[in-house]
């Protein structure tokens, strides 16, 4: 008996979401959290306690009995990570190289267009006048973002002024992170296609999911995206296989995409299991956090098909309930999958998600979102 | 934030699958293991090291914070155990007064006959007379059972001759457990069904099994079992309903029952997650592992529609394969989800199973049972 060992940076909710996963698996999860309260700690089954930018503590991540693979549930990953993952002779997954372009979108821009995937229009923008004239070609409005660091809503801004742009244009020139503009984009919603690559090169996708934001954070996820031509949802999957392999991405790869009515357009890329993948772990075959771990570990892939014509993950982001658990006796709906994160409620953090089956599209919609405004509130959405 | 605390006595493969389900739901699981090698200890959110029979563990698993609930997942559990829980005012579910009828089969068959439900002939035995007497009536041929301590083919014989029953009527005289005899029923097959209950008195099914048998072991799990009529179906399911309310079960039950071709008889009960309902965990909207830390935490019970026309749950029995993850390499059906136990391979011992669910009953049956062979033995069934 030596059952294969995952070592995880990342106290998170995407680390928590990976032991169920590897229990029925009998694969050993060994986290990196932050402290003893994190998400991910207890469910993991073993835990080392400290920062990824802490030697010491990824020196004890990669200890014997060593670990077969090391991953990580956030970008924000330091290279002398991956650094002592090779010294100890343990494969970091996704690697180093394919990282960066879920690190920093200019990387991941520029290599959209090499590989002739579908970008919106953009520009790296050093000064006022590169905004100008961005925004003189693109209809006087646009999104700026930091090229690193932003995520949930973070790091964007609409623009309408070069002047708009100034504090983080002299942030970059100071050395902080670089900045692009991007075409506002006239799309009808976001959708995401999830893949997932393992080292021998297998590449499997699941079905196109829509996905509805609020204030820039996931609010719902509807899988598969109502509507979607079969045109558009091979296009979709075609481009995130096509990312994955490209990159060389190892794992689960999210691209959520802008649909045009017509086409997509890539919006961001996260290099591991991705809030629009939630759905999988009760409408999938394989939920994309066995997936990752079967992805890391090299092992087959699972099926990606869709246990039932639709389902609807919905996010309960912090509210007015403190006391989470409580919930539990609160949601009556025998239909509602609850997942909660074991964090602590703050407003509008993300703490838990409900996950609902069914076949009508309307009512299961309709269902997750009022059992999230249960556990969120106590009441209906 | 105080997340429910669910403490469960045992440390196999039935409190290892509940923590999966604990981690979801964001409830603490905290298990008595025997080692810290035991199938449930690492997965556990806790362990206590300890045998049931050991004062000091069990006031370790009741220890502040206190938990919630106190369960087991097997029925040898002394009678002090829930003495410990009352004092300290934890609840023990399922009962002492329930666990009883799960833990003696004279006492459980003098209850169904009660109750009306439909048990096959037997009678309780004290001497070869009365053992040539139930033979002289029923065919000459019967089924010879200890009254408590049998499991997996354990504790039962087929019996033609009165001298076949010497050594457990004697040993019965002495004060080893009662014996009773049954007739052996012309049945068809065998199913389980699963109910679950919880305090309030909700109760709900699952679609009824059958539950194939290989040396008095359970192989294969077929849900829903095929062909059964819908009077059949219903009658099956209104049996396990009724023995959990009539017996105040809280938690999963499953009764496992003859299938004459016309009605049901029932064979033996189990007051816990049962091997016949693993199929649930990929198979139906609630598992039965989850579905039992809502019962016993008195939640509202989730539902049990089934995901898929048919899932088969295959057993693997230790076989040939000694290193039982390697099997994950081996398994290439990307259907097949694999559930290992962590534990030691030994010959016939129950290691893990694997489910898949589908649509073509003898392509999903051929696919479980090639999986399950190829993780026990490397090779097809």
């Amino acid at each position: 008996m030596t059952p294969p060992i995952v070592a995880v940076v990342g106290g998170g909710q995407l680390a928590r979401m990976m032991a169920p996963a590897a229990t029925e698996l009998g694969v050993i999860l060994r986290v990196l959290v932050e402290s003893p309260a994190a998400a991910s700690a207890l469910p993991a089954h073993e835990t080392v306690i400290g920062l990824p930018k802490d030697p010491q503590a990824i020196q004890e991540l990669l200890a014997e009995p060593r670990p077969d693979v090391l991953t990580w549930e956030h970008e924000h990953i330091p290279a002398e990570v991956f650094a002592a993952a090779e010294a100890a002779g343990v494969p970091a997954l996704p690697g180093l190289g394919a990282l960066t372009f879920a690190q920093d979108k200019i990387e991941m821009r520029q290599r959209m267009d090499a590989l002739g995937l579908p970008n919106p229009d953009w520009a790296h923008v050093q000064t006022e006048d590169d905004v100008a004239s961005f925004l003189a070609s693109h209809g006087g409005e646009a999104v700026l973002k930091t090229s690193r660091g932003g995520y949930d809503g973070k790091g964007v801004r609409i623009v309408r002024e070069p002047s708009e742009a100034s504090d983080w244009l002299a942030a970059a020139a100071e050395g902080g992170p670089r900045i692009l503009i991007e075409a506002k984009v006239p799309y009808t919603r976001e959708l995401a296609a999830l893949a997932a690559r393992s080292p021998s090169g297998e590449v499997v996708t699941w079905p196109v999911v829509e996905s509805i934001q609020r204030d820039g954070v996931c609010s719902e996820v509807i899988a598969p995206a109502p509507g979607l031509t079969a045109d558009e949802s091979r296009e979709a999957r075609e481009v995130a296989a096509r990312v994955a392999t490209e990159l060389g991405v190892v794992g689960v790869l999210a691209v959520e995409m802008f649909d045009t009515g017509e086409h997509v357009l890539i919006n961001e890329l996260a290099m591991r299991p991705h809030n629009s993948g939630h759905w999988t772990q009760d409408g999938s075959v394989t939920s994309q956090f066995e997936q990752h771990l079967r992805a890391v570990l090299d092992l087959p892939l699972g099926a990606t098909d869709a246990l039932a014509p639709v389902t609807v993950m919905a996010n309960v982001l912090g509210g007015s309930r403190e006391d989470l658990p409580s919930a539990l006796s609160d949601v009556t709906d025998p239909a509602a999958k609850i997942h909660l994160y074991g964090k602590e409620v703050r407003a509008g953090r993300k703490v838990g998600h409900v996950n609902v089956t069914g076949a009508d599209s309307d009512e299961v919609y309709r269902r997750a979102v009022d059992a999230a405004a249960i556990v969120r509130d106590g009441g209906a959405a």
